[in-house]
């Protein structure tokens, strides 16, 4: 099952540098998650030959315009291309009006329904699943309220394994009651236990998405043990009286959530235009995480 | 004196095939005037080294947000970026509200004021002029209020002849009365006309911008002879039926515009996303008038 997440933008709050506001494109077994929306968000989609119409979960973190003032034209787009399938927006309460006043002045009744789930920070709280993950809200510390999300698999059924049914003639429709524990019996009546023919499943993996936040240490519970971790890294270790200041992190706090969060990949991003070359915010967060990684326009990571 | 205008946005209402929605930068004598700030017009202002800092005043035609969802972004880089300057926003009135629900709950204070002038579709006006420029209204018939603007140059004093006072030894702050036709005495007590030492100024030029509207010709009595038309030409004329359910223009409609004001130069643009090659638009244009231009990104157009 593919789950993978492909970075859209990369910057803080001033887009430079080529690189362009807060926004990833989660892939979950084909099921597309749009991660914030900043400006220019469709162009991104564009560019990297993804069909914005395939996206039909929208989670905004909070309502500093980097992180959605893409959403206007987003939808905006959507509808003008043809869109009747609904969409789903997670995000703090106040964007429904940001929305509604807007489409009200520009006299744009959408052509298919908005779906709004507002979000809140005062306990995390699981707010969306479907068959593959469910998505949970992580309470962030940042100057205006904020949630990161956490999208889990759900543990899925064991897996056939391939060489052992190979020769058996089991019919299809008998594979998931095998996957599901029911042992097979062909026609000469010869029984083949649904353990000797399975093995155990992927574990589940998880992706934790923290941005915009101060390293407060009151979110690490939430994220321990995911398998990649998205953290803002706005700043670099010598700013780290302006990180606390405007409620951000810096590379090397973002290691250190890491390793202390045990997690097995950390992605870098929400860089502030003052760092033209990034290559120094990732060997900073290396020296307490060796695996990190840069999280710029383009990259995809698998999860 | 530089009167010109780079074109940021060539797209219709969702952008694609790398065009961007309406933005244009009116530079006039180094002042510069921003006209429409569709989504990521920030972009494509560093895209072209155009310092964002330099803009004064912007101009909205209307509220679609093709024309206006890059302004929040905008503004929120220049206060980001240290600007304490005024920027004055010539706008429909209810911009002024979806600017301030969007600060408000970004909790955003701009360091610097924004002077907003609310424009009206009742009767064209005059809502700006310098030392070099007016700005007027044009009114524009769209499916929501929208103005056009027109950018006239005003009348200049006389040119100084190089060849005449050259040798005469002037004193430099007496150009600026020879230019207002005040003879010069030297200090023989010889007098020089000041007719004859200056010749008449360039004639004030003037540029017209006319996004979005239905062909109706209410307008043409208020573009007419300007130097340079900008004016949409969404559709072929094949599409005429839905240009003008969709209040919007055909090339051949907009060539015919250009030929009864009896402008000089007319620039096409707000190209509809059915159109991935755009030279038969402007082939239909020139069927009519033979001056026109594709208005597409980073072109600059001298007026």
């Amino acid at each position: 099952m593919r789950f993978e997440v492909t970075i859209l933008g990369s910057s803080s709050a001033t887009p430079i540098y080529n690189r362009n506001p807060s926004a990833q494109l989660l892939n979950a077994n084909e099921h597309c998650f749009l991660i914030d929306c900043g400006e220019a968000t469709q162009l991104q989609l564009l560019q990297y030959g993804i069909r914005a119409q395939r996206i039909d979960h929208i989670f905004i973190s909070h309502l500093h315009g980097d992180h959605y003032l893409g959403l206007v034209g987003l939808l905006s787009s959507m509808h003008l291309n043809g869109r009747t399938k609904p969409i789903s927006i997670f995000a703090p309460p106040e964007l429904k009006e940001i929305l509604d006043i807007q489409f009200r002045y520009s006299q744009t009744e959408l052509r298919y329904p908005v779906n709004f789930y507002p979000t809140q920070v005062q306990n995390p709280e699981m707010i969306f699943e479907n068959n593959d993950i469910t998505v949970e809200t992580i309470i962030l510390e940042h100057r205006i309220p904020c949630t990161g999300f956490k999208f889990t698999q759900k543990k899925r059924l064991p897996k056939i394994i391939k060489d052992k049914v190979e020769g058996l003639n089991i019919p299809v429709e008998y594979i998931p009651l095998i996957k599901r524990g029911i042992d097979y019996t062909d026609k000469t009546g010869k029984t083949y236990l649904a353990s000797e023919l399975t093995t155990d499943p992927d574990d589940p993996k998880s992706y934790a998405y923290c941005s915009d936040t101060l390293c407060d240490w009151s979110y690490l519970e939430q994220i321990k043990g995911v398998d990649t971790l998205y953290h803002e890294a706005t700043f670099m270790q010598d700013m780290i009286q302006r990180a606390k200041e405007t409620h951000h992190t810096t590379a090397l706090e973002a290691g250190e959530v890491a390793l202390k969060a045990g997690v097995k990949q950390l992605l870098l991003g929400h860089f502030s235009a003052r760092y033209k070359d990034l290559q120094p915010l990732l060997d900073e967060a290396k020296t307490v995480f060796s695996n990190s990684y840069l999280a710029v326009e383009g990259e995809t990571f698998k999860i």
